[in-house]
């Protein structure tokens, strides 16, 4: 019988869900050290968390993250929250001696993250900030391929993350477009996890410059009682003004020479999730487009001359990072299953007390990055 | 507090993990009026047998089948078996009064069939064939389309069903590849999706003609003691004899007109799970690849003139069939989404006594397709 | 000096447009040893053939095909005529010792076939049959990796060519539409580019069954006195009955062992040049698509494993055929080019007194495929 | 009888190939006012040079520039060389009254360029700057829906071009690499096409922020004296410094508002002659591939909800800007075509006087955009 690991979930919107499902998932595919229990969710609106944690099987519900924080029965803090309450729950949870597995971005600046990867260093928590894209079997073996010197020295990385949810200006003022609830737009949002990856496959970076704009200056105010995918209500005429950028440019010299360029944005009318990146190589280029997540473009100068080509690798093999653990070649994975390992590797450091990145740190250097190209 | 609907699951290999998954999935992402059980699990090594019930949480486990098929704790018998076993658990289960979840393909022949359905029929329990593809977004939107009258009428369908597991000469002998347990190769295991996905969006078929093609003759003796996606062991250096077909083609032509062809093969190297489709009418066209199931093609011939051409719908969107239940637009599905799909449909068919699609009736049609192709 | 070769073309529609212009051509890409001459264009409507002559450069016209067969001005006879005359005018051609290039397909039947070829053979002119397809850097290339051993045994073969240029049911009823002067439809037009395609890359074909459908019985009658690409007035509200059929389909094995399938329709709605084939083979497969003619897709499974997947080769590297005498890698080439090539080849054949190939035995072959399809 | 318009080409490499061919061909596709004649090729090395006079049919060859430009024969001035000798010939050019074909970057500096076409006013003559790629059936159809309202407000322009050619430490250090033969890199040879084509799609450029990297420093010297295609051979083991950027990259704001990014570079392995942009805007988007030219993808916000794709528009229709002059619909054409539809436009617009974008004025807004993002 394995030993348990109690989750105190925090959030409980469209993050609460893929956290959920995530925690539920792990034990089912994967041999993991420890079992999740989903011990506690907490949220602010009593009704919509009771049928939250009632469709979830969570075992207790609770309206104050502080009681989360500081339960006896809770092992791990899962921060599923806005950006801007982060920090504080953190706080709190690395100093009650919890492990922390946080959404992204990791915080307002890199000042607060600094400070919460103090404290979780201070008290040795497990502290893990969920870029989950570093784990699409693609993302992963795309590293490996690099590691394994396919592609050489790396010349360019190219990245666009690129969104459509606002192009309506009558789309409402959620928190997202609210500078004290979100310090920034697709800035903070999206090219956090752009910078993540440029980080994990290419390396430190060394010098910055950006470029934002806003299209649309005001939108009517938001009710956002109601959960939801991206989705939210407008309250009714009334209007406020926008505070975030609406897309962010940067570009970027890497540490080892390469230089990058970053394009993040809620106006690219038709692209719903659409972070794609490019990665040039002296021997090796590779492409990436999450809307086909399934898939790694790989093209190999080393290739015989005349059947040189770019080539899709289609990452559902056994021999492909975490495939191994859902179905046959061929038979895809989604979305929700990045969590899944995200959770699973997770575990697993918290089982054997080692670190697991990206965590605090790397949200750090991540911030540093957006912070220069604001 | 819902209603149970218990499961009595048989069979706990690459299926049987497919359906336990779905059983607990379908009431975490959808509104379902009876709660599925997992009562009892059934398989014949109980070594993995028990590792496989608690791994995913089924109460009870069973090596013999007959005890779960008469067991009143269960409601329904899940037949998660091969083709040769479907016949006899069908027919017990029906008369116990069990709904029946079925893999496919259906039997080992139209004959078996006609009885399983007409002993469902008098029993009055919902049968269901598990062509889990029908409930992909995509397809399910396809049948939309074609109902809307955006195809106008249909003149082509081009179907085929890919795979490449079995072309090294080396892979061993198991059971899908003896007539005695599988009754045929790719028509029944591939082509029966296929010829499900041309009566559900073209329509019956009048007439059929086929070839058949066996690429290697002999192949090692297999050890099947072991699960696996799709994977097995040789037992030693003896061989046996191949006794289906490699591959399996077909023409044939539909009541309403239309013609089709349909190839199934195991000898498409490079080709994982392949399923695609074209389908073209007078006023569009659509076509499908398994391989990016979250995408339909679609070409509208009433679009303005000199703006024509194919698009790529991604089925993410709330609109879309099923989407609204998992992620926001642009976070794709994965193949085990269709099995969730169809759990959530036939829990609602049991619930509200109502026949599901496609179903024992269903497989007695794709069957005489099949047996008149060979 | 290069000696001449004077061409005598007879038909000035869309082959005879394509035709000059790969005459013209071929000599400032390639280094041929003899120079094509214009020498004389023929056609029915005299205004529109001095249009035509002018516009091109040919030196004379002629509304009478028998002075051109017989002008000891022409060395080459190049046949841009309709089916229906391939017969008379190659049997002329020949006698006369004139070398021939012809359009496809070659011949009303593979009677007529074989007669052309034995009276070519007799008088030993060269024979060339204008199946261009082969001569585009990709199909080329696609025929030397399989030589080269890339592919290994060849398992399958499916191939389709669509078109949807008469979808509209008030499209009148052109030559290609009635069986005196088309013997058949797409079964013709454009099977016979995709057996001649399977004879090239497979081999022998052993075996055929066939399935044809005609989708619109009755079509305006047409006005086919002005020329044009594939399009045609009608002449007024009479109708008259459309005597070929509107798709074909057929099935075939292949005397090494692989099956095929082809699917020739000018119904496809939205395809309206699309000749693809896939054909997977036991070490490698290929994938090919005219709209996209100078890629070709290569899967090989000798890549590393991890790394496998089908790559596009962009066929413009100078090591690919034909593609050094063009542009710089990445730099396109268009439908005509194949002409070019194909004159090329023609001019050396001739020059060399070599055979070519395809020619009117591979003609015959092609036609008895055909026929037995129907 | 047409009057001619007769031709001094300077310059026989690359660029002396796809204009012969262009004036060749374009008086044999459409109908032009005036013939063009290939009077005069100048050169340097005089064996090459009567070489590629015979084969392409030029009537006479000059070694001395001034000659050509001088001689009272030639109508049109047409401008091949190296961007260095563009300045002194385009000058004297428009001094003798002829009118100019010049290829791009127009100059090695605005200062230049601004006096280029000063004195081109002056002279009234007919100026015109080959930035080719307007002219291509997909950029011409982008172009005309965006005028036609179908994109809307436009919010991004996302452009890379990326070659490969000298990923390889020991391609040689040809005129190219040079600064005095060059001026600068990618950002000259590339972006200038790049921002010729967001001048034409989007509009003027408001701000500019740039990134250059350079990857080698050092290359062998070159032999230039043979022509080729983006080839050269090394001279020996002696080396010299690169003196021109291997990558430009930089950030944009429009006047109308949008943000653009534009990416150059010759170390974008795979990439052979990758000229791709992506163009949001409120009502729909625009995604364009120069290796697949004949393609335009269009996403319209205004299709039917759940419908909405990026389509693939297959730029052949007789509908599209130029294509109905070629062949039907499906039959593609290529790189070469788009010189042929900038000669036939040239040729209009001298015949009638009237002034052809891009021109000389178009170049010094260009070059000012591209010295701002060095």
């Amino acid at each position: 019988m394995k030993n348990k690991l109690r989750i105190g979930l925090i959030g409980s919107k469209f993050m609460g869900r893929a956290h959920s499902n995530a925690w539920k998932k792990a034990g089912l595919f994967f041999d993991i050290p420890l079992q999740p229990v989903l011990q506690m969710v907490c949220a602010r609106h009593e009704n919509s968390l009771h049928e939250f944690a009632e469709q979830w099987g969570w075992q207790q519900t609770e309206t104050d993250w502080k009681k989360v924080v500081s339960n006896p029965l809770v092992d791990v803090v899962d921060i599923a929250l806005p950006q801007h309450l982060h920090y504080e729950v953190a706080l709190a949870a690395a100093r009650e001696g919890k492990h922390i597995f946080c959404e992204k971005p990791l915080a307002m600046n890199s000042r607060q993250a600094e400070e919460m990867l103090r404290v979780c260093e201070e008290h040795r928590v497990v502290h893990y900030l969920n870029h989950n894209y570093r784990r699409t079997p693609a993302i992963s073996l795309a590293r490996r391929m690099i590691d394994e010197g396919k592609i050489g020295r790396i010349f360019h990385w190219r990245c666009a993350y690129q969104q459509d949810w606002i192009v309506d200006p009558e789309f409402p003022l959620t928190w997202q477009l609210r500078a004290e609830t979100a310090q920034a737009g697709p800035q903070w949002d999206l090219n956090s996890h752009a910078v993540d990856l440029a980080h994990y496959l290419v390396g430190p970076i060394a010098t910055v410059s950006g470029l934002t704009a806003q299209f649309v200056a005001e939108r009517p105010l938001a009710d956002e009682s109601s959960s939801g995918n991206l989705q939210a209500d407008a309250l009714g005429d009334a209007k406020g003004k926008v505070t975030v950028e609406d897309a962010a440019l940067m570009l970027v010299q890497f540490e080892n020479g390469a230089v990058g360029s970053f394009e993040a944005t809620r106006f690219a009318t038709g692209r719903k999730n659409a972070l794609s990146f490019e990665l040039y190589g002296s021997k090796g280029s590779l492409k990436f487009d999450l809307e086909r997540m399934n898939e790694l473009s790989f093209y190999s100068a080393e290739d015989p001359e005349g059947c040189q080509g770019f080539r899709t690798i289609q990452t559902t093999e056994a021999s492909h990072p975490y495939a191994a653990h859902w179905w046959p070649p061929g038979h895809i994975i989604g979305y929700e299953h990045s969590f899944v390992h995200a959770a699973v590797d997770f575990v697993r450091a918290v089982d054997s007390g080692t670190a697991i990145e990206p965590n605090f740190a790397s949200g750090v250097q991540i911030l540093k990055v957006l912070e220069a190209g604001l």
